[in-house]
């Protein structure tokens, strides 16, 4: 299927204090929604193995109307728009119970050697190619983001209940670092309009964190996080 | 029915870097098939909630053989064996996809005021005695245990992506802080055999965690977390 439509239910522990669907849990849905698409088109990660690759993200964009509540069902609709030398990008439209779209995203992703984690050319992918549909995302690619200085917001030391299977921080708990910044108040007074991120650098347990932040205009913030001085992302939140 | 039985799949964004369900999580599924189990009886939360009640849990212990991995496939049984003025007690027997018995667990519910705060008798819940089945759950009662002392062996904030949509910190998130004061290679070499927990206060936005830890015994640690000066829980991990 060039173009996958799935469903899935926000429950009650992925939500914030106002029932909100968290951030981090949304795109966990969206790259959720990648997999099973990327799987039924014979270039899912297990695929991929066989060539002694891996898909990782590399940039990330997404709008949002509103985000969804506790109970709610929606579908993420994804397709492969282009797919490059070593890169492929794509889309994402995401629908509510009614049918209603109330987000949509787009991506940037690179196949890397699992060992040497060095970029591979996708040609390897036999037939990878006819799955592009050329169809846009509807919104702007994501943003190429510049360095975050200051002093760091917050500083905290990477954790065992951080570290996934792949034995490095999920990228999807980068947005935790972002949205963390704000209080509750702040939560409650604004919804995240768009949001932009750069995956520069994995993460790694007992890796010191600092997360910087910096409002360039008003309701645009700037993120970066550095895990022992390497940049393991830059991140923007448009409220 | 007095006895439930409830299926769960180990979904990969759920265990730790040896692909084993991270402890947080086995909790997680062991309290919803206790929310299901009292549902179909008719005590569930939203009935609770008609006498301006709520569930907490108080007490819990749990015994493990191994912990489930990554896509496996596990049953949890769960009944209540006896209701007391204040308490009951709710028992639970954790199956692998053969049907063998891989974990026990026993708990202690207390239900509260959901404005005051304060326990309620639970001959409030019309027919709730009636669902003791006097069946023990095969090991030991969850300990009573002695405060921690010495210096804090973390101290945290609690932020935004901390808080529930009770306005606290989900108490299975206090596992969390338990096992992250281990090591990476601490993990490889043991298994937990026996966890204890007292929970005793809530956790709120902004409040200062500091936690305490000793090794009371050769692989027997004792655990507790205060809050803004406050005990959150006391626990204990046995490998």
């Amino acid at each position: 299927m060039k173009v996958g439509k799935f469903s899935f239910n926000i429950a009650p522990q992925f939500v914030d204090f106002q029932s909100k669907v968290k951030l981090s849990h949304l795109i966990d849905l969206i790259l959720t929604a990648s997999g099973y698409n990327a799987d039924e088109n014979g270039f899912g990660i297990r695929h991929l193995h066989k060539v002694g690759g891996t898909w990782v993200l590399s940039r990330f964009a997404l709008e949002m109307n509103y985000f969804p509540k506790e109970y709610e069902k929606i579908s993420i609709e994804t397709w492969v728009q282009e797919v490059h030398t070593l890169n492929t990008i794509r889309n994402y439209r995401v629908y509510n119970e009614a049918g209603e779209v109330i987000g949509n995203s787009t991506s940037v992703w690179v196949m890397i050697n699992i060992e040497t984690r060095r970029p591979m050319e996708l040609k390897l992918l036999e037939g990878i190619h006819d799955f592009a549909t050329f169809q846009e995302s509807g919104i702007e690619r994501p943003l190429k983001l510049d360095a975050v200085g200051g002093e760091p917001i917050d500083q905290f030391s990477i954790k065992y209940t951080d570290i996934d299977i792949n034995q490095h921080v999920n990228t999807v708990h980068y947005l935790d670092w972002m949205v963390n910044s704000f209080t509750l108040e702040e939560h409650k007074a604004n919804s995240i309009k768009r949001l932009d991120v750069n995956f520069m650098n994995e993460v790694v347990y007992g890796n010191r964190v600092a997360v910087f932040k910096e409002e360039v205009a008003e309701n645009d913030f700037r993120f970066e996080a550095k895990a022992d001085e390497k940049t393991a992302f830059r991140g923007r939140i448009k409220f």
